[in-house]
């Protein structure tokens, strides 16, 4: 790819979330990511691979104005159009179009080609280990949800039990089961070492929010009744 | 105290705080932290040290209306006159007052009783470990602030010298000294058990940042130029 190639789709995406500097640093994580699984791997067109990476997105603002738009859709039309006006063969714009549209998990339209793939592993690592938990953490934080809840005798509700959005129920029922789902070698070793990380962190917040409650319950029960 | 005090205690803390089931949380955090701090001194003034805990923070609306109010000093205030309307006696009320006044970090006035020692590393232990971490983390994206800024080679700023408010700084200027600032034994013990799984989470989420983007860098530079 030429550098005047590059700096346009580095403009465009830099152009539809201009309001969101955390959705550009994922973009480039994900770049990243799938230049690293990329080497691992042979027979990858490269410069599919950079224009899926990092056009993978677009579609996002897509989402907020019409709630019913699939941003993984949206975006690979809109990667479509602007590979095709920069001149780009319509084999290539397809093939990135393609990439885009199924980097979401989705049983129905699986990644089936090798970039595919890649650009689906490269965009899940980035819901694996710490960074995972701090992606989720900020989102939840940025809608107003809480960490955990609560049962009526103020024990911790442990998140797959949720009846609301938390924390720990997103972590329970969708990252933590996100490490068996790699397509690729690389992308699966990748994520296999970052899972100690995210299981540590939620082990240790459990713990620290449980380890004082009982003792606390039963203090606080007898200093209240108790007079 | 009688059942139904605390009760009118935590149902004015509850209406104080009735916009953010977060804070909540944190309170009963701490309360819990208080107690088992406690039973780790003698001659504590149980009764004062419930009140001021479950009472702590409900000076933090005061500054969503006046962002120059200081809620260590308005919910001091608040909690003074609704023991005082409750019959309590004017010493126990001020002794109260005076917790909740020096709960917050200040060379100026730091926590002189035993029960405000307490309440001040309870406080503190919140924003330690795992669960100091989640805080810090949704509250960056409550607030759309970004995990870290890059410089412009694309690469990680370390928290201490970023010039915007990050997650990164966050930890770096501000949680990571906490460690060595409480005043009762058990909190210091309590707190230096949790530093592992902070220190822990942190180092990585940088090393998942940076890990793949020195390889990526160096290919991607290939990749556009070399064409």
């Amino acid at each position: 790819m030429r550098p005047e190639q590059w700096q346009q789709l580095e403009a465009y995406m830099q152009d539809r979330m201009r309001d969101s500097a955390h959705d550009r640093q994922h973009v480039y994580r994900v770049l990243n990511n799938a230049l690293e699984i990329a080497r691992d791997e042979e027979n990858v067109n490269l410069d599919v691979l950079l224009a899926a990476a990092i056009l993978h997105d677009v579609g996002r603002a897509d989402e907020l104005v019409d709630p019913a738009a699939d941003h993984a859709v949206t975006g690979g039309e809109r990667a479509y159009q602007l590979l095709r006006q920069m001149g780009y063969e319509e084999a290539f714009a397809a093939h990135v179009r393609q990439c885009i549209r199924t980097h979401r998990f989705r049983r129905a339209d699986p990644p089936a080609s090798i970039e595919a793939k890649i650009l689906f592993d490269a965009d899940k690592l980035d819901v694996c280990g710490a960074i995972g938990i701090a992606r989720t953490l900020m989102y939840a934080g940025s809608h107003g949800r809480p960490l955990y809840t609560q049962d009526e005798n103020g024990m911790l509700r442990d998140g797959a039990q949720d009846t609301e959005d938390t924390f720990l129920r997103e972590y329970r029922t969708k990252l933590e089961g996100m490490y068996g789902r790699f397509l690729t070698r690389r992308g699966a070793e990748l994520a296999a070492r970052r899972q100690a990380a995210a299981r540590g962190f939620c082990t240790a917040l459990l713990s620290e929010v449980e380890d004082n409650a009982d003792t606390a319950c039963a203090m606080l029960k007898q200093l209240v009744n108790g007079s």
